[in-house]
Order: C-alpha cells, then sequence, then structure tokens
C-alpha cells in the first residue's frame, strides 16, 4: 500500500501559505466512489442494511455495527471507547460511518484498504462482536430464509458468504452520505448559508493550515486511490501539557498495523464532516468539547495558539459542516425459521 | 383493577361448544384504541420514536426500548430472557411490542394498567436498563437541545419529565400496528388469503377451543377497558412430562403483582398475532417452536392431545396470523451539546 504521508507534510507546508480565497473549495459529491469489483444495486444496500443492523452478527447477540457506528445519530456512539461484547472496552474512539464511503482507506491506522475489508473486522474482533469466525456468522444466516433470498437477489444462488455480506455492507455504507451542510450550500454560491462568524472561522481554517490535512469535500485529505492512505503524524509537535491531560501518544497509530518505525504515531487524517455530532475528539476519544479539540489541533499539529474567539469562528466554521442526513428506512430483520435464536 | 379471570373460564367453557363458522372472527383494527389522557400526535409519535430507539435512556449507554423489542423484526428479542445492563438475564421473556397498544394491561402479569404505566418499568429496572431514576433519565435528555424541542412541540415548554416521556413512547407504539394479515384478508373475503389447510388449522384453532381465550381481533381476549386484564391459569392442567421439561409453574405469574393467592399461576392472555415470528414461547421462553407450543397449549390449557397433522394445521393457521408492517422511517436521535455521551 502507497504510504503518502511524506507527501502530505509537503502539501501542508504549501496551503500554509495560501489565502482562503485561493483554496478550491469543494462540496460534497451526492455519490461516493465505489470499487469495479462492487457496483452498488439495490439489492445489495437492501441487504446490507438488514447485516448493519443485525445484532446476530454478535456472538451475543446484542450488538450489530449499528452499536457503536449508529447512523440515527453521527454515526458512532459519542464514546472515547466503544462497548463490545462482555462490557469490553475498545481502544479506539469509534470513526463515524457518515462519508466514511470516501476514505481511500478504513480504520484509525488505515489497516483495511476498503469499506469491504472494514467490515469484516469488528464482526470477528473478540472485544467488539465477538463471533468466533465468520464461518459461525455465515451458518446463522443460513439458518434464515430471507436471508437466504436475499443474498439471492444480491449475489445470486447460494452466495451466503463473508465476502458478499461485507460488500452488501459496504453498499449500504455508500450510501450514507450527508450533502448540502450550510458549507455546501455556501460554496455552490449561497452566500446567507454561512454566518459571518463562520466565513471568519472558515478563512482562520484555511489561513491556520487546518486545511493542509483537512482539505477536499470530506475534510479529510485528497482523493486518493481505494487502498492508499492519507497519514500524518500526531501529535505532530510535542507539548507536554496536552500530553499529560489527554495521554495522545500512548497509542502508536499506524505502527500497530504496519510495525514499520517510520508509521509510528501516525493516524489517517479524518473526515471533519458532521464533526459537531461526533464527539469527544481524537483517536482515543479523550477530548470533549470541539473548542478544546481545535485548541489541541492547532497547538500540536501547527504549533498555534489560537485565542479564544479564534476559537469559536472555527467552531462555527466546523458547526456549518453538520450535513442533511438521508432519511432511511428501518430493515425488515429475517427470522431464524419457526425457532429462537441461540446467543453463544 | 377489575379481574375477569373467572369470567374468563365461563368464556372458554362456552366457546367450546362452537363451530368455527359460528365464531366472530375479526380482523385487526387499523387503528389501535387511545386513552383519552393521552391523544395520539405525530409529534409525540416522533418524539416516541426519538426515545424508543436511544441506548441513552439505559445506565450504560447501550440499551434502548428497541433491543428487547426490536421493531425491526417480531417486536422482541426471540431469546427466553433478554439481556439488560450487566448481561443481567431477565426471568421473563420479552413480549411482543406490534399490536401491544391492543392489550388492556402490559407485562405478563398484567401490572401495567397502560403502554404508559409499562413505559415507564425497564428504564429504571436494575437488571433492564438500569437507570437510577426517571430524574437521571430526564436530566440526560434536558443537556440535548433537540430533545428540548422535540418535547415541547409535543407537549408544550418545559415539559421534560418522565409522564410526557412515557406518553411519547406509548404514542409511538400506538402506531405499531399489522394489519392485513392472510387472516385478516380472508376474513374481509378474500377466500384465496388463506391455504387450506390453513382453514382446517383456522376450524381445529376453533373447535379444541383456543379461541376461548385467545379471541377477538388480536387474538388476546376480548377487548377490555384499558386497565382491565383478561388472565388465564398457566398450565390449567397438571402435566407432570411438560413441567418437568419446561418449568412453567416455576413463575408464580400475577401474583408477583398483586400477592393474592387467587392471582398464582394466573398471565396474561398474550396476542397470537405474528406469533410465527416470536419464538421462543410461553412467559419463560422454554419451548422453541411453534408446533411444540401448540402442542403443549392444548395439553396444558385443553387437556387435549392434538396429532401431528393437526398440529401442523393450527401452526399453518398462526402462520397467516404474520401482518403488513408498516416502513418506519429511522428516528434522528439528538446529541448533547458538544460534548461526549457519559455513561455511568
Amino acid at each position: 500500500m502507497f504510504n503518502i504521508k511524506q507527501m502530505a507534510g509537503v502539501l501542508s507546508l504549501t496551503v500554509l501559505s495560501l489565502t482562503a480565497s485561493a483554496i478550491d473549495w469543494q462540496a460534497l459529491p451526492a455519490k461516493a466512489p465505489e470499487p469495479a469489483g462492487n457496483p452498488t444495486t439495490p439489492a445489495k444496500v437492501e441487504l446490507g442494511k438488514m447485516l448493519y443492523h443485525d445484532v446476530r452478527l454478535s456472538s451475543n447477540g446484542v450488538l450489530s455495527c449499528n452499536s457503536c457506528h449508529n447512523v440515527m445519530a453521527g454515526g458512532e456512539d459519542n464514546r472515547s471507547g466503544s462497548i463490545g461484547v462482555k462490557n469490553q472496552v475498545g481502544g479506539r474512539s469509534a470513526p463515524t460511518v457518515w462519508n466514511s464511503a470516501f476514505n481511500s482507506v478504513q480504520f484509525w491506522d488505515g489497516r483495511a484498504p476498503s469499506l469491504e475489508a472494514q467490515a469484516k473486522g469488528p464482526v470477528t474482533n473478540p472485544i467488539e462482536m465477538g463471533m468466533k469466525s465468520w464461518d459461525d456468522v455465515v451458518a446463522r444466516l443460513q439458518q434464515m430464509p430471507e436471508y437466504v433470498k436475499a443474498f439471492n437477489l444480491a449475489f445470486g444462488d447460494n452466495s451466503i458468504s463473508a465476502d458478499n455480506a461485507a460488500k452488501a455492507i459496504a453498499s449500504y455504507e455508500r450510501t450514507l452520505i450527508t450533502p448540502n451542510s450550510p458549507y455546501d450550500r455556501y460554496v455552490k454560491g449561497e452566500k446567507s448559508a454561512l454566518s459571518e462568524q463562520q466565513v471568519r472561522g472558515m478563512n482562520l481554517f484555511a489561513e491556520t493550515g487546518c486545511i493542509g490535512c483537512h482539505s477536499g469535500p470530506a475534510f479529510m485529505g485528497p482523493q486518493l486511490p481505494e487502498g492508499t492512505g492519507f497519514y500524518q503524524k500526531f501529535p505532530n509537535f510535542e507539548n507536554g501539557v496536552f500530553e499529560a491531560k489527554y495521554g495522545f501518544s500512548n497509542d502508536v497509530g499506524r505502527y500497530e498495523a504496519t510495525k514499520q518505525d517510520a508509521d509510528k504515531h501516525f493516524f489517517k487524517v479524518p473526515t471533519l464532516r458532521n464533526i459537531a455530532l461526533t464527539a469527544p475528539y481524537f483517536h482515543n476519544g479523550k477530548v470533549e468539547t470541539l473548542q478544546e479539540a481545535v485548541r489541541v489541533m492547532a497547538k500540536v499539529q501547527l504549533n498555534k495558539e489560537l485565542t479564544d474567539a479564534q476559537i469559536d469562528d472555527v467552531v462555527a466554521f466546523l458547526n456549518g459542516l453538520t450535513g442533511e442526513f438521508p432519511k432511511i428506512e428501518m430493515p425488515r430483520l429475517p427470522i431464524y425459521a419457526n425457532k429462537a435464536f441461540k446467543a453463544e
């Protein structure tokens, strides 16, 4: 997997000298990119929605994908660490599923090159959904005639498999896009969509250098081919006060996935879309408010100190990144053929 | 609370002598009854839907009403006992929320006279949702501006309270009706809606005496005023084999609620609507299949032994009680104002 973290460093230095008016501010596309191997179809989306909201994909039958990535909310669980089976607490804060289709890699450390690859991970992670294997998941699904039918519709006969389940979930996730935020309407020409304060914050966001990494339509960096991650070191500048308070460096980031020293403390640059809905902040969820998150980012990434008024302006702008959430009809979940569900 | 269990006994004896053609088979009304004190409004339904699906009504922030009464499925969790906070397991099988608006009392033991009263119970039950008090729930809700707004819309200014939360949840539940089952279409004149086997099962259901208790449009007994329960003793006839296998008598039923000896082993007669979706069966969820549930009921309630073929016919009929589930749009859940959710 090509790693462009060095290039990212160059980009951010370049952008630092730009003013807001020189930035190519982009609206969120109405449609997410989809891989050649998994074109989105209504049958896949419908099946994926069933699987995404089905607690029987967890060993105890209590947790679904939606438990930690709640599409009824900001696409995650507003916790520092998510609650898995046996009440275990995860080590990193769940990223939002909204607009995750624009990520070129998934997870904080980018260890999954696609939504399809990501979807398989938590199901069999012992501290998340805790299934012993995907074979066990497939065995459960095969007991439910309506799942058999839904897989047949989406992928052809006898098609229940881990790969196809992941493809269906990814297809559903590609529909989870939030366009038409005040920011999007503003950049499309509706100048009243952002307040004066928000426009000040937008300019400050560019001039301070935030946009060096949080660029592009999803504010997560340049659009790269699927599987090519856009990473940054975090924290980039040492700061004893914030480090003592939040312990950011306890997590070595992408190094966990690659075991390459050069990847230590590098993380995927996360989207800022709907950031107002996804407190607490950072990979470890230790920062509770958006104000503090902006203060921390300016200091530890760009070595700048913003005033309270400047922070309020940037936060006002970030609030303008909350988009329109599509109406989603609840799925109908299949039943076991005339028998009880048995959790493990 | 008026207790009509004696009357129920009389009813069942009377009905035993009826043939199926003499029965007043009723379709499910499109609308559930609503109490004078809580007329259903769109604003209440919308708020109730938010609350019903919000895990922040549980102490650990993992469980919502929907966790045990899943509207994406048969309205419950297909378990013998539900999983509460700290992985505690409940003592009775969760009844379905679908068509619960037709119940004249709620819970297996009828201890709640209304949906409103029921809604308050599990939230503060230490082995269910585990909140210390409704005051704590109200304190959480008040931190979320969109809940403040939704309560204002539904009940007027400064209206966040346990009573209003319960009223909203009850209003949402009154929309959870499943009309137009094959049975309903059949009794409305669409004779092809039930198969020959299902019609045989329907006749047998009447002639065997099942309809003595499972009467009325929701197959849960006569329509009684809210707060007036329709109870039956279960088991009614002693049967050592089934008792040894399923331990039905370990639960003293309504006695738990009233401490009246006369109420020992009496339970509310549950609806049979969508019964094919709600395995396992009975108050303790010990019976896995509908076939076995029918066999048990005939024996321990009516002292009759049905043949396998007869059981299959009755089960075929019961499958015809699966209705049409309304499309439900997922709610958008409020966020804490720019901060993380803190579970207890």
